[in-house]
């Protein structure tokens, strides 16, 4: 009989993803924060229904795994609103790569190598398949910050170019979403909901 | 310009599964209760680990979509808990098509009808993909009230024969999570955590 599962220490640490809170807030429940497990969720599901805008060629397959296990360094490290200083991020860099080491290592040996490489190629941001993940993550707040009236951006004083760097990505591996963005941006701002 | 995306209102409709609660609650995070979209996210990566013990070849694609897509019609018919009258579930399945057709309608046709496809597979569990979705849905909340000294059984005095047949769908799709099912229930019922 298999008393052991040689996965379910890592099955059972997912769990503290979803104590893990974001900038995003829901008014659909109560205004809370929305946490990164749900947010995980809603970028796969998005990537699922959006591959049809990847510029090149993607396996869907790589690109929704990446984005599953994307977040699950703020285990450890924590979420960083994306707009703080460029110091902030260099060492919270540091404190990511730590933790997918320990998490990732809670895996049998090859599958936690596997999807610490996984992790790895989304973080350099450099193939095709994690550039579209990464398009993902980003424009998904796009969704979201203009559903509720500004949202984040509203709350931090965000500006255009702020959110448009940060969808930089878009423009070569998503154009079609790109010039949405651009559009919906360009709201955002007649509506007063970010700064121009 | 792109200044209508079709898959827009789908993907803000998401944020609403966000608000379903489910019975497994979060001893790390105040003991709230569960969402179905966090959990979603935590069944579509337990597929990814466990795909090994997968009985008959799967396509771990069409799995992970399944499991991303299968908790949706939540959204208009409510969680319901497993342990409920048959009657209760009859009149769930019927709201349940309802939302589906109304969720999968908000994509561009074809998108929307594939995507019904998929859930309807998922829901009559009769191909391996469906089978074995079903089973990583099943067997997580093993893992979690393992993890919480019995959580959910325990506060609503479930029985190890109602675990056992929820979970039957392991035995012959997963053998091996079956025997550590059946192992687990075992130490579940020797500490009091669900009535043998």
């Amino acid at each position: 009989m298999l008393t052991a599962l040689p996965q379910a220490d890592f099955i059972r640490e997912l769990d503290q993803l979803k104590a893990i809170r974001r900038q995003i807030r829901l008014p659909g429940d109560d205004n809370r924060q929305e946490n990164s497990a749900e947010h995980s969720w809603h970028v796969a599901l998005a990537a699922t229904v959006l591959a049809e805008y990847a510029e090149h060629p993607v396996n869907i397959t790589r690109v929704i795994q990446m984005i599953l296990i994307h977040d699950l360094v703020e285990i450890d490290a924590g979420d960083l609103f994306a707009f703080n200083d460029a110091a902030d991020h260099a060492e919270q860099e540091l404190k990511e790569l730590a933790a997918a080491k320990r998490i990732f290592g809670l895996l049998p040996g090859e599958q936690g190598q596997n999807l610490l490489t996984l992790w790895l190629e989304f973080e350099a941001a450099e193939t095709h398949d994690a550039c579209f993940a990464k398009c993902m993550d980003r424009v998904l707040p796009v969704f979201q910050n203009m559903q509720y009236e500004g949202g984040s951006w509203a709350r931090h004083g965000i500006t255009r170019v702020q959110i448009l760097n940060r969808n930089a990505l878009l423009e070569r591996h998503a154009p079609k979403l790109w010039q949405y963005v651009n559009g919906q941006l360009d709201l955002a701002v007649e509506n007063g909901w970010l700064k121009g």
